[in-house]
């Protein structure tokens, strides 16, 4: 059931002892939608942990290093960012049929939870969990602020993206002139520092990247092979997938990175293509110009599946 | 003489059949302010002209499409985004002396014209552009509209640099919200589009870095040789120092490109560094993360002492 910010603040300030779940592969939204989450239930009180599938990266240390929280027997279940229970992995069995309250802004959300706070036209979760915080008058700390422009920050491509709103700017005013935010710390982090291996296989882009389509649609690959030869953790991969629209002419980037069991492929899409629905059509889902999906099976057939499926909606 | 807005809206008012100059080597700044202007005097009514001493790239061919306004006999000489005359080129000689109005937000402005409007803490001359239209409570068109933005997020690295003010974030929201720019498309040709010559080049990054002083300094030169080889013009070339930081133990990064007559080199601070202040002690000036000066004489002399200057700088 899709609720307000009012039944929102009536569910916060009753709850106890909750679980706030981020998805499988966090990203810096549902990092720091989740800790920022946290920093406000510590202001009302409220005891939290943060619970994700995967380790969060070490680059987000200035965020985690709070800690995720006692351990404890939750009496409350929290997701946040989470479109699909399916996306919390192993969590999902744990606590995917029992979300008291989600919080998220993908206008593809299941609905899975018992309630749910949804603003599809937010950039970011963490633009829908500000908004919910002042509506509550609560007091905002420089940490929250700090996770909350991350989420902001990460999921607008600082600012570039489609899906900024004028919110998110106003946010982010609102951020620096009250809050004292490191912004341009984090954002250095988060956009511009590349390990050495990073590095290394960017150079390597113009060798391992295909081109599909008369030049509308261009594939990365990075196989667990690849990563090794380049030194390169798989998690330093975050924020590759834009640079599969980089020339003039693509249309639709796919970026696919072979893990444990599936190859998880992400769309970007330059123009007006929705690859959203091509995802869809896939199994996934996400935003018009950034989409997602797992594959499994030979690489050589995910490729072709995903080319005929990107074909079939350039048309 | 340093001057307010009040003053200004005076000028302009009054002011008849204006050149508006820009500096060498234009930047989204520069070219948005100055064509953002001429927008603004069109409405009061005012004939103006864009001069410049380099063509402008073409991938601002979606601010430059009005034209550059018809020839006439200037009675007014308003300088935009020129922290120094010497900036101006060619166009130095003539119109140099006779500044008339400058408006500008570098620090190291040399109050050269007769009045300056200088805001020096704005993230980008468009910053102090769009406030003073607002001062005079003008009527901004979209084209205006996204001329200023164009040049608040090309100065501001799209909102990441600490450069960025509460107000550029604050001008983007009123931006989206009142003047139905494309932000996203702009950002895209103005951050993320790259010619194949320009991605071969950065495939060789790792080749044509050097690193010194215990890798706190990397520099990336291109000169005119290798620009050739890979088949990229010089003007391509514009957001690649950031590159020169991406590193995590940077600290300054110089990226040198070889021009006719001399060596342009571009300064950037990761952290706490001032290049500015390197950038004075070798004739040159700027933003204390973001600065710049030219070199002339022997490539490997030059580098000896940009490593030198940073060096003595570093400590």
């Amino acid at each position: 059931m899709f609720i307000g910010f009012s039944e929102a603040e009536v569910f916060l300030r009753n709850c106890k002892d909750a679980v706030i779940l981020i998805h499988q592969n966090p990203d810096g939204d549902c990092i720091g939608a989740g800790f920022g989450l946290k920093d406000i239930l510590t202001e009302l009180g409220v005891r939290s942990r943060v619970v994700c599938h995967d380790e969060i990266p070490s680059r987000y240390d200035f965020i985690t290093s709070v800690g995720l929280g006692e351990e404890f027997e939750p009496q409350t279940v929290i997701a946040v960012d989470i479109a699909d229970n399916k996306l919390m992995g192993r969590y999902n069995e744990v606590y995917g049929e029992r979300v008291q309250l989600c919080i998220d802004h993908h206008i593809s959300n299941k609905d899975y939870a018992e309630k749910t706070l949804l603003r599809g036209n937010a950039a970011a979760a963490c633009e829908v969990i500000y908004d919910l915080a002042k509506y509550m008058g609560m007091k905002i700390t420089e940490h929250c602020a700090t996770c909350l422009y991350t989420g902001i920050a990460t999921d607008s491509g600082c600012f570039k993206y489609d899906c900024t709103t004028p919110r998110s700017h106003e946010i982010a005013a609102e951020m620096m002139r009250c809050y004292n935010i490191n912004f341009a710390r984090i954002n250095r982090y988060m956009f511009d520092v590349k390990s050495a291996g990073r590095m290394k296989l960017e150079s390597k882009i113009t060798e391992i990247m295909e081109t599909y389509l008369g030049g509308k649609l261009n594939i990365i690959t990075v196989t667990k092979q690849i990563a090794e030869d380049m030194g390169i953790d798989m998690d330093e991969l975050e924020g590759f997938a834009p640079i599969t629209i980089q020339l003039e002419e693509s249309e639709v980037g796919i970026f696919i990175r072979e893990r444990d069991n599936d190859f998880k492929c992400s769309f970007r899409s330059a123009n007006d293509v929705n690859v959203s629905q091509i995802c869809q059509t896939l199994g996934g889902g996400g935003h018009a110009k950034a989409a997602g999906c797992s594959m499994t099976g030979e690489l050589s057939d995910i490729k072709k599946q995903l080319i005929e499926a990107v074909e079939r909606a350039i048309g």
